[in-house]
This record gives C-alpha cells, sequence and structure tokens, in this order.
C-alpha cells in the first residue's frame, strides 16, 4: 500500500499530486518539503553515465554500505525495485528529497532529516551478490546464464573469521557522502523502498579523517594508507584494471566488482608495539609514510634492496610487500576504505596475548573495486592472508563480493539490460 | 610496565628523554612524530578554565562517550590517572601528540592516527559516576561524604529498557571535535592511559549533520532539534541552570551534571507515520520546525491556545509541551545531543505492531547538563516517560547520570581538590 502510494509520488513532483500536496501545503502556511540550501554544483556528483558513481570518485569523508537479502521468488519484483531505487538515486545524489509533497494524511515520502543539508557530495554505487544468480545450486530468478565468468564465489581465506549476520548479501548499496546523516538518509529511502522485495541483512558505516586535499589520510593503525594506488585520473588504467569490458556480456560491459570486508583490528594490541616493529610490519615508516630506509613518502619501494648482513629492507613478511603489484605478477586493485568502529565488543585474540576482553570493534572497512575478482582481490589477498605479517592484528569479520552493473543512462534502470534479457 | 613508561614520558617532551629519542629519530632520517599541519587558533578550544569545556561550547560535528570501570581499590590509583588523563587532555585537546618521541625501540606514546590532521575543536569532559562513590552501600574510596546531596541515583523510568552493558559507568568522558577519527583517537589515548586503574565499560559515538551555523540541524526523525534551548551566551542564565555553586561544596563549584542516554528509535515504523501524526506527536510542523499552528521557526509555543473545537492546538501529550518549562515548573537543561547509528540489530517494539525485526539500530544520544539533576532531567523527565507521545517510538536503552567537576587550572588535574580532601 505504502509501497505503491511512494511509487505514485516518485517523479511526480512536477505532476498534479505533487502540485496538489504543495498547495494544500501553501494553504495551510507551511513550506513544502524541499531542501531550502541553494544546490552548488561542485557539492553535486552526476548520478548519470557510462560507469556507476562513487568509485573513481575522489573519496568522501563517509560511507555506508549496506547488504540486502531478496524476499520476492518474482524477478519482476527485483527489475520493479531496482526501477524505484534507480529513480531514488537519480534524485537523492542531486540533493532533492523523495516525494516533494507536504500532504498531512500521508506518510512523508522522505524522512527529511536532511531537509536544509548542504549538498554533500552523495554517491550511490549498487551491486549483486553472487546469490542472486545462484543459491544453493539453484538458479533463483533466471539470471545464472548472465553471470560472468569472473564473478566466482569468494574463497575461505586462511584465518577468516566471517561472521553470518556481516557476511554476503543479494544487493548491495555503497553510499559515500562528505556527511554522515546524509549518507545513512539515503540508505534508509533505500531500505523503506525495498519493502516486499528486499530487507537489510547488514550494514557498516565508515569514515575517513578529513586531512588536507593533498595529504594521505592515516587509518586506524596511524600509517598512511593509499599513498600507492591506481591513478584514477589515468583512463588506460581504468579500463585495464577497473572497468569490465566485453568478458562479461553486453550487460556488463563498464561495470566492475567490489570485495567489501570489514576488517577489525586488534588496537590495543598494535598500540603496545614497539614503533620500530609496527613499521617493518607495514614496511612504511610511520611519520614519513616513506617505504623503510626512504624518507620520501613517494618513494618507489624497493623490494630488491638488502640491509648490511644481506637481509631485506623491506621484510619478506611485511604487509606492503605482498600486497604490491610487484609480489602479484602485475596485479592491482583500486582500494577505496574507510575506517570504522562499532563501539566496544569482547575480542578473542588468535595471537599472542590470546586475550578475550572487551575492546574497540574498530578497524578497516576494506573496500576494493577491480574488473576481475580473480585476478585482483583473490589473487592478492590468497598470499596475504597467508604470510602477512600484519595478520597477528587483523581479523576479516565479514563481508562479500559484488557484481555493479554499469551506470545508468537517463530514462533507463540500473541493469535493465540483464533484465530484459531474461 | 608500559604505563610507567609512557607516564615517564607525558610531560618529558622537551626533558633528555624526548630530545635522546628525537635525536635518535633524526639520525634515521625521519621526522618526529609531530603534526605536521599549522595550528589555527580558531579550531583550538582551551583546555584549562573556570568550567570544563565541552558543555556550553557551540555544538561539535562528532561526539564519542565512553564510561569506564574502576579496577583499582586504590584511591591513589585514580588520583594518578586523573593526572595522567588531566595532562593528556591538555596536549589533545591542543592538537598535540602524546608522548612525542620517535624511538623504534618503543611502542609510540601515541597511536598516531591523527599526525596532520588539522586541529578540529576537540573537548574533552570528565566526570564520575554515583558508583565511585557509593557502590552496593560501599564507600569504596572514602569519598561518599563528598558526595553532594543532588549526586541521587536516576530513578527507573516507565518503560526503560536499559541493557547493562550500555548503562553506568564510575568514569566518564565525553570527546567532541568536528572529525570522527580525532574524536575516537582522543578516547583511545584516554583508554590506554587508564591501564591498570579502570577499563572501558561502554560506549558510543554520534555526529550531527553539517547545515550551517545558523540552521538548527535535524535529527533522525526528521524534525529541527535545538530551537528552544538555554542560551549559553546568557551567563546569568548558565550560573542559574548549568553551574553548581556552594551547594555542592568547595571542589564541585563551577561543575555541573550530565544526563547520557542512547536513545533508540523506531525509524522505519515513524517514517510510516502520516505527517500530520508526526506533527502532532512532535508538536511542531516538520519542515518549518514552528509550533503547530505558525509558521516560524522561533515563534513562542502557545501551549494554551485551542483550536475552535476547544482542543489544545499543542496535544496535552505532545513531545513540545511535556518538555516545556512551562509544564514543568520552570525547569530548564541544556540538550546537547547528537544522532548516532549502530548498524542493524533485532528491535522487540513495545507498541504496534510489536514487531521482532531488523532495523537500524539508530536514534539519539541524549546529552543533557544541569546544575541540578533533580530539578533538571528527572524531574522533566518523570513525566515525559509516562505521558510523551512520541514514547511510541523511542526507548532508552542505557546511559545514567555522571557528576562533572568543575574545570581546570594550569598545573592542577581534575577534581584535585576531591582527592586532597580525603
Amino acid at each position: 500500500m505504502h509501497g505503491a502510494t511512494r511509487r505514485g509520488l516518485l517523479g511526480a513532483t512536477l505532476g498534479l499530486a505533487g502540485l496538489a500536496a504543495a498547495d494544500r501545503a501553501a494553504a495551510q502556511g507551511q513550506p513544502p518539503l524541499t531542501k531550502t540550501a541553494s544546490l552548488t554544483g561542485d557539492r553535486l556528483l552526476p548520478f548519470h553515465g557510462p560507469n556507476q558513481n562513487g568509485i573513481v570518485t575522489p573519496v568522501q569523508a563517509h560511507t555506508y554500505f549496506a547488504a540486502f537479502d531478496v524476499t520476492t521468488t518474482k524477478l519482476a519484483d527485483i527489475a520493479a525495485l531496482m526501477q524505484r531505487w534507480t529513480e531514488a538515486a537519480a534524485k537523492l545524489t542531486q540533493g532533492l528529497p523523495l516525494g516533494g509533497d507536504a500532504d498531512p494524511a500521508q506518510p512523508p515520502g522522505d524522512s527529511g532529516d536532511v531537509l536544509g543539508l548542504p549538498p554533500s557530495r552523495l554517491t550511490l554505487t549498487f551491486g549483486f551478490g553472487p546469490t542472486l544468480f545462484t543459491k544453493d545450486g539453484v538458479d533463483r530468478f533466471g539470471l545464472a546464464k548472465h553471470r560472468p565468468e569472473a564473478f566466482v564465489d569468494l574463497p575461505r581465506f586462511v584465518g577468516d573469521q566471517l561472521a553470518p549476520e556481516r557476511t554476503g548479501g543479494d544487493l548491495s548499496v555503497q553510499a559515500c557522502s562528505d556527511d554522515p546523516q546524509a549518507t545513512l538518509h539515503a540508505v534508509r529511502q533505500l531500505m523503506n523502498l525495498a519493502y516486499g522485495a528486499a530487507t537489510v541483512r547488514w550494514v557498516q558505516s565508515g569514515f575517513v579523517p578529513g586531512y588536507q586535499p593533498d595529504v594521505t589520510p592515516r587509518n586506524l593503525m596511524g600509517f598512511k594508507d593509499g599513498t600507492a594506488n591506481i591513478p584514477v585520473n589515468d583512463p588506460d588504467a581504468l579500463n585495464r584494471l577497473i572497468w569490465v569490458g566485453d568478458e562479461g556480456g553486453a550487460w556488463m560491459k563498464g561495470g566492475t566488482y567490489v570485495v567489501v570486508r570489514p576488517i577489525r583490528i586488534a588496537l590495543e594490541h598494535w598500540d603496545r608495539m614497539k614503533l620500530g616493529f609496527q613499521e617493518q610490519t607495514v614496511g612504511r615508516h610511520k611519520a614519513s609514510g616513506a617505504p623503510i630506509g626512504a624518507t620520501d613518502e613517494f618513494a618507489k619501494t624497493d623490494l630488491d634492496a638488502n640491509d648490511e648482513d644481506g637481509n631485506p629492507v623491506i621484510a619478506e613478511n611485511a604487509h606492503v610487500r605482498l600486497a604490491s603489484p610487484e609480489t602479484n605478477e602485475g596485479a592491482q586493485i583500486l582500494r577505496r576504505g574507510y575506517s570504522y568502529e562499532n563501539g566496544v565488543a569482547m575480542i578473542a585474540e588468535r595471537w599472542p596475548p590470546w586475550r578475550h576482553v572487551l575492546e574497540l570493534d574498530a578497524g578497516l572497512l576494506f573496500v576494493c573495486y577491480q574488473r576481475d575478482p580473480r585476478t585482483g582481490f583473490i589473487k592478492i589477498f590468497d598470499r596475504m592472508s597467508k604470510f602477512d605479517m600484519m595478520n597477528q592484528f587483523v581479523t576479516h569479520i565479514g563481508g562479500g563480493l559484488f557484481i555493479c552493473p554499469p551506470g545508468v543512462r537517463p530514462g533507463r534502470y540500473l541493469a535493465q539490460d540483464l533484465f530484459e534479457a531474461v
């Protein structure tokens, strides 16, 4: 009922329904439920385009990731949800409220908690989990034949402690913006629009500290994170490493894959480690961010250098070595992670001191994009999960792999080519 | 061991230890672990003063509240912790790292994750729970005779669903700043400094959306929150309503009391309510923030007005009526709340539709300051907890009452008068 009403109002702001509501509001002397702040172009990012936004977009200050379980058995319901989400995303990213009416006799089309808030570079990036295509061996919606070969199930990695309630999902949404309320607001509206088709499975918020634009931000371990990454202003690199070409089928050209992994860090344990040990573990100096032995953050990491004793300057099990393209036959991923904190929770460390205590449940919401997860995250993390010295302090506690369709052209909806091909 | 080392380094930045470490760092070509951003005065708030900061301070964008349980049986350990926390707070609020050394053979004195981050109006506001004075009838530390009469135990209110793991605590810290990482960073350092004396009991982060300075922010219900509040630029009002005078004993003059209550809001349920019902429940219009029947946000709330049928324009059980000074014999509190979100969690609503489902665990981290909790929060909330129409959607799930000592003079530590009086 309510979903139908809301859907009817979507896009009807300038139609009869919208005008009537605005008239009613005006008659009562109340302003309509629209934004009052002026919308400045540089704080608005486009929704439509060949690729989804929020991927090569310069990182916003806040994220809110949500995974959903589909509850319908009908493909048409999912396609209808994609239409609703697409229409909503096109408005939300442009700073426009959903609904737009102020009829006291109706639930507002929008929760209203960002009314008057300046635009904050909101992006919404959608994906589908492997289980939307095949679940327990069943082709639930007839989509299996359109599942690209690259869209494998993530293997179990050494050390994985994935909690089911924080893992997987049929649909995913990554909201990013410069305001935490705008990010939450967007996902909340999408949750409401999902009634009858999908329910939320897990969510995770995250933040990046507000460093100057030219300063690499630090993660909660206190190290600069993001010094070496795929250059997002290099179209050749993006086409080679991020955007799917013809290999994924027509519906996926210009799409990509995202791996999301909340990684809890034993921060109290880490904080007790000697500075030199921390730096050896990472393979970089803490203050400067430079590779061990160098002084410039952006100095090339010389993985072949040995010290006077003949030992490698950057340890064999140092994080930067195991993550580097040189160690992984050129494999590269676009990292777009955030720090997270979920308050305090019990932790059971799997390395000494093996404590079971109440500590910050905080760490890294690892997010990476790639053209092919088999030659991206899976290839790189397979070795890291076994050998990375940092594993003593970090635990992957959930997440998943999601296929992100290409961007949406005006008048179309997300992955319309896929739904129409079934 | 480690605590002693850290303590020794605190304040020794310019001493031999600090110089030696800096020398070692320089010898290795590495900069010391100090901030690189210039510290601009207007982003730094003073730590020392007659009252603690973070109370009448214009609200920062982020908060991180933490409650601790004391684990020592010795008053001297608590006094020593207050010294460490005071020294640390004086540095952190001024954008200075703890420790300041870069000795590879030592754990860093500071986790380092805000190195280079611009100052962000950090304030740290400390308090003590009732259980520090008397716990299970026992005067644990000889402090009971200094417990002011006003520092009562919070009664149980109608509808309270306080989870023990989110309630109470012997010590409290409210960190506020304009950057989420700076806020978390400050509390994390204080947690580390508490080793051997106290452990964290519960924490809650919060945020306020980034509206313009002259715009009242909206809470997650979509309503403006904070339109009517104690004017923080009125010294008479502050002395009458916030700052404790002679009645609390010499050690508490210039102190205050804080009530912190995380309040979960059934947002999905609320979002389904008709706009008119939402407005009647609050007693204000949603878009404008004006009292029902008015158009100006700052119009006086006329609680005596009746409509043509003789019914009150603002309902008897409307939130603004029950919260107003007129309804509470002039009682007023300084609200300083934040929105919070903790991901999704099961919710069991105690009103129809009585659902037990996975929903956003989000709402309001209610924070209020007052000179006397008996004539402040307790007086106001006693009636609200029984009659407020909003109770259908909100549930108090934890929190506590904490006594906040006065501000610290240079060379002194927090509540030193109390600890020296025992």
